[in-house]
């Protein structure tokens, strides 16, 4: 039993691994039972399809920003905004480890096949929703404490921050240049949430 | 001579619907020979490579999108600000009569391709790069005109709003919803350049 959860999640993050870095399309099924080690043959026994890999791919790839962001926005004493540029300070320091080249695999296999697989779609609109649900409590929290601008709302911004931050990320890889990621702090931050007005 | 650039052409616009559609490694040279009616044979004749294919795809569409923002853009009189929300909800419409299910190729293109093929990847930055230049434009001619916030850099404002546009448009697809546009337009131009106010 336990051999046997083993395998699933090593397919998984072997899956997970080579998606992140290239595409879903690109990786075989063949590529990664060879990297995993596993027969081809027995993948259909852990997955119905590829399309379910991937749907799983997308779980554990969210569940580990959802750790990540459970730890790092905790309430601990920090200002709410203070706390949110930590967070994502720290995830562009974790981007300049991987020389950013990487990214955001919500976002890449949003663009590459949410319009193809309604099962990778609706995990994805799960895990936005959920990495949102986490922004907006933050944001609720300054909002109480005054200090957001008084007509901004806290929804509306945990959305429009989070997809900003994923368009900050495409842009990254185009250029590739860590620059749209400092422009996006900037603009939240000083102009958008008026941190330093607060 | 014209049959042969005809003949170009058409593989490039075939191309670029397919690969619109779903990505560019989901659409095959013998997919887009056979829906151009095309010998699969000549394809090799007009591309050295369906790389150099999908490079001249985003060619194509950035100048497309280019058209549209030099005629919607224009000063008119109507005021700066002004022409860059038409423009916004300009393309909305387009989106909206497309069902919210196409996107902006360029975005896509850069999460699926710019790591792996430098071609694409340097026509993605150019393109993204000149339209930034277009709302740069802009933004400077409202700066002008004392219409943006007095610690608002022209530049920086250009490349925000161009990336978080296409983090709207992504968020779009994982939904599917106009959702993601909306909240872009309010904290766009209500919080971030601050128009009530200016």
């Amino acid at each position: 039993m336990r051999l046997a959860s083993d395998t699933r999640t090593k397919l998984v993050r072997t899956a997970l691994r080579s998606m992140h870095r290239t595409s879903f399309e690109n990786v075989g099924v063949a590529q990664i039972t060879e990297k995993a080690r596993i027969p081809k043959g027995s993948f259909y026994y852990w997955f119905p399809s590829k399309e379910a890999l991937g749907a799983e791919v997308i779980d554990a790839f969210a569940e580990t920003g959802h750790k990540l962001r459970a730890q790092l926005l905790v309430a601990d004493g920090r200002a709410p905004l203070q706390r949110l540029r930590d967070y994502f300070d720290h995830v562009i320091g974790l981007l300049e480890s991987q020389d950013f080249e990487t990214g955001c695999l919500l976002g890449a296999m949003s663009l590459e096949m949410a319009g193809r697989s309604e099962l990778m779609r609706e995990r994805l609109s799960q895990a936005f929703e959920r990495w949102q649900g986490t922004l907006r409590d933050v944001l609720f929290e300054a909002a109480s404490q005054n200090a957001l601008p008084h007509d901004l709302d806290p929804s509306d911004a945990a959305a429009f921050i989070l997809n900003a931050w994923e368009g900050a990320l495409l842009r990254m890889k185009a250029e590739p240049s860590p620059q749209p990621l400092h422009v996006f702090m900037r603009s939240i931050f000083e102009q958008y949430l008026r941190c330093s007005e607060s």
